[in-house]
C-alpha cells in the first residue's frame, strides 16, 4: 500500500537515504493511475531531479532464448564485486498481453536479486508502450537518486521497445545468438541502427566457432553504417554462463561512455533525449485523447476502412476524425498510463 | 493561375483525359494554402480515386553526387520505349531552405522533360515535410489517373525524407557511390532498413572494380538483415551513364512487385500506407496546432530548456504545454502545408 500521508519531501528524503522499500514506494507511485499518486509522484520525481543523472545508463535487448537473464545476472555481479551498485529495470509491452512481465519472476536473477547492491523492476504491467516508457524513464531517475550508479534497462524489443529504451540509455547493447552462414540470426530490422555493441552470447563449449562467425559477419554489417555519432559500433563475443569476454564487453561500454564523455555528445545526448521525450508525452497525451475516445471507435473504424478502400483521401479522413474529437472535446488530454495496478 | 471556376468534375474529366496542363493545375491546387482551392483539391482527388493505385510506384534516394538525375532520366527513357508513360515527382524537404527544388531544374532531365510520355514534377517547395509529402502523395495519385503507370518519387534522403517516401512507394531504390574498403560509402542509417534494392552506380570505366566491391558489401550486409516481408532486398550494380545493369535493375523491381503481388503483401502493404498516412496527418494537424501557436512559443521555449536541465520532468513540461495549448484553443487544427505560393 502507498501510504499517501507520506509527502513528497519524506519519500524524497527516504530514497535519497536508500531505503528500498521508499524507493519501491515512489516507483509504485509513478505507476499508480490516481491523479493524486501522480501527482505526488511528479512532486517526489522534481525534488530528485537534481540528484539523477549519475549512473551509467545501459540499453539490453535480445530475443527470447538468447539468455539475456543470465547475461544481466553475470553482468550484475561482477560489477557489484567492483563496488557498482546495479538497478535493473525492463521495458516489455507485451507484458500487457501476457498480464506478466520478462521480469516478474527474480528466480530468474536469483543471485542478484539477494544483493543490496542490486534493486531489481519489472516492467510494468499493461497500457500504451508510452505509459510503460514513462514509468520505467522515472523509475531510472528514481533508482539513480537512490544511488544506483549502473542501471540496465532491459527489453525484449516488441514492436517499438528497441527505440525507446535506446533513447533512455546512453549505451544500447544488443545480445545476439551464435551461428554460421544460413543458421546466422538474421537483425531484427532497425536494431543494427540502434546498437552501439553488438554480443554474440553463448561463445563457449559447441558454439564458440559459430559465434565467432557471427560476430565477423555482424562487424562487416556494422562497419558499412555511418555511425550517428563519434563511437564506431563494433561486435563481440561472450558467454554469460562461463563468463567469457564479459569484462571485455565492460570494457568497451566504458571506452563508449568515454568517448561521449571527451566529444560532449554524453550531455548533448541526454539533453535531447529529455526533449524528445517530452514531445513524445504531448504527442501521446494529445493522439490518445482522440484515438482511445470511446464515442470515436466507431468513426475511427469507418474512417480507416474508407482509406484503405480508397473511399476517402487521407486527408479528407483525418479532417473529419478531427471535427468529431473537437466536438466531443470535454477531456482534451490524459497523460498515457499503464492499466490501473493497485498501489 | 488557377481558374477555380473550373469545377471539380471539369478538373478531374480533365486529369483522366490526360490533358497536361489540367494534371499540372490540380497538382498545383494540392500545393495551394487557400482553403478553396483545398476542397476543391479534396473533391477533385475523390472523384479520381477509384482511377488510381494501377502505377508501379518506385522511390529512388541516393545522396548528390550519386547520378540520381543521370539514373532517372537513363531508366525513364528506357521505360518510355517500353511502352510505358513515366512520371518523376521529388519530396525535398530542403527546397524550403534552399527555395530551390531538386527537380526544379528541368534542364537536369532535358530529353526526358521533352517526351509526352513523361511528366517530371519539382517537389512542392518550402513547409513542414508532412506537407512536401501529402503534395507529393496526392500527386501522385493524380499522375496515375492520368495514365502514368510508373511514378519514380526521388529523394535527396535529407531528415525523414526517405522513411516517408519510403511509405509512399512498392518499392525503394538506394542508389550508391562506388567504393572498396576504406573509401566505401558508408549507408546513411535507417536507409539499409527501408531499401529493397540497392544499386551501386558508376560501375562503370575506372570505378568498375570499386562498385563491384561495394555491391558485394551492401550484399553482406543485407543478407544479416531480417526482410520486413518475403522479398530479401539485394545489392547490384549499375552505370546510368552507359545504361549497363539498368535492364537487369528494372528486372529486379519488377520481379520484387510480382513477389508482393503473389504474397497478397502489395495489397495489405498499400492499405497499411494509407492507413499510416491518414494518422499522420491526424498527428500533424494536432501537433502542428500546439507546435506551431505563435504565442505558445516562449513556453515552448522555456519548457525545453527547463526539461533540458532537469528543472522539470518530462511529464510535468507536457502537462503545461498542454494546458496553455487549451488555453489558446480557437483553432486547434491546421492542415499541414507548404508555404503558400501562389497558384
Amino acid at each position: 500500500m502507498v501510504r499517501s500521508r507520506l509527502s513528497s519531501e519524506a519519500l524524497a528524503a527516504g530514497v535519497l537515504a536508500r531505503e528500498r522499500a521508499t524507493l519501491a514506494r515512489a516507483i509504485t507511485l509513478t505507476e499508480s493511475t490516481l491523479a493524486s499518486h501522480q501527482v505526488l509522484a511528479q512532486e517526489v520525481l522534481q525534488r530528485l531531479l537534481p540528484r539523477t543523472g549519475k549512473a551509467m545508463r545501459v540499453g539490453i535487448s535480445g530475443v527470447p532464448g538468447v539468455g539475456k537473464s543470465t547475461f544481466i545476472e553475470s553482468l550484475g555481479l561482477r560489477l557489484i564485486e567492483r563496488g557498482h551498485r546495479v538497478a535493473v529495470l525492463a521495458v516489455d509491452p507485451s507484458s500487457q498481453r501476457t498480464g506478466g512481465s520478462i521480469l516478474g519472476d527474480k528466480t530468474r536473477m536469483a543471485r542478484l536479486s539477494l544483493l543490496g547492491e542490486a534493486f531489481i523492476r519489472p516492467s510494468p504491467t499493461g497500457g500504451h508502450l508510452g505509459g510503460v516508457t514513462r514509468v520505467t524513464r522515472e523509475s531510472m531517475l528514481l533508482c539513480e537518486a537512490a544511488g544506483f550508479d549502473v542501471i540496465l534497462v532491459e527489453t525484449v524489443g516488441v514492436g517499438q521497445s528497441e527505440t525507446v529504451v535506446a533513447d533512455m540509455v546512453d549505451c544500447y547493447l544488443v545480445l545476439m545468438l551464435p551461428g554460421a552462414g544460413d543458421e546466422l540470426q538474421g537483425i531484427k530490422k532497425g536494431v543494427l541502427e540502434l546498437a552501439d555493441i553488438i554480443a554474440v552470447n553463448k561463445a563457449d563449449g559447441s558454439t564458440l566457432d559459430d559465434a565467432r562467425q557471427a560476430r565477423a559477419a555482424y562487424q562487416r554489417a556494422l562497419s558499412i553504417l555511418q555511425p550517428a555519432g563519434s563511437w564506431k559500433p563494433l561486435a563481440l563475443t561472450c558467454s554469460a554462463v562461463s563468463g567469457d569476454g564479459l569484462e571485455d564487453l565492460w570494457e568497451q561500454v566504458r571506452a563508449h561512455r568515454r568517448q561521449l564523455i571527451d566529444s560532449g555528445e554524453l550531455v548533448a545526448r541526454r539533453e535531447q533525449q529529455l526533449v524528445r521525450w517530452m514531445w513524445s508525452m504531448v504527442d501521446q497525451m494529445v493522439l490518445a485523447s482522440l484515438r482511445d475516445r470511446s464515442e470515436l471507435q466507431p468513426l475511427i473504424m469507418e474512417s480507416e476502412q474508407a482509406v484503405r478502400q480508397q473511399k476517402m483521401t487521407a486527408l479528407q479522413a483525418a479532417n473529419a476524425l478531427i471535427k468529431a474529437w473537437r466536438g466531443s472535446h470535454t477531456h482534451p488530454v490524459s497523460s498515457p498510463e499503464p492499466t490501473p495496478r493497485a498501489p
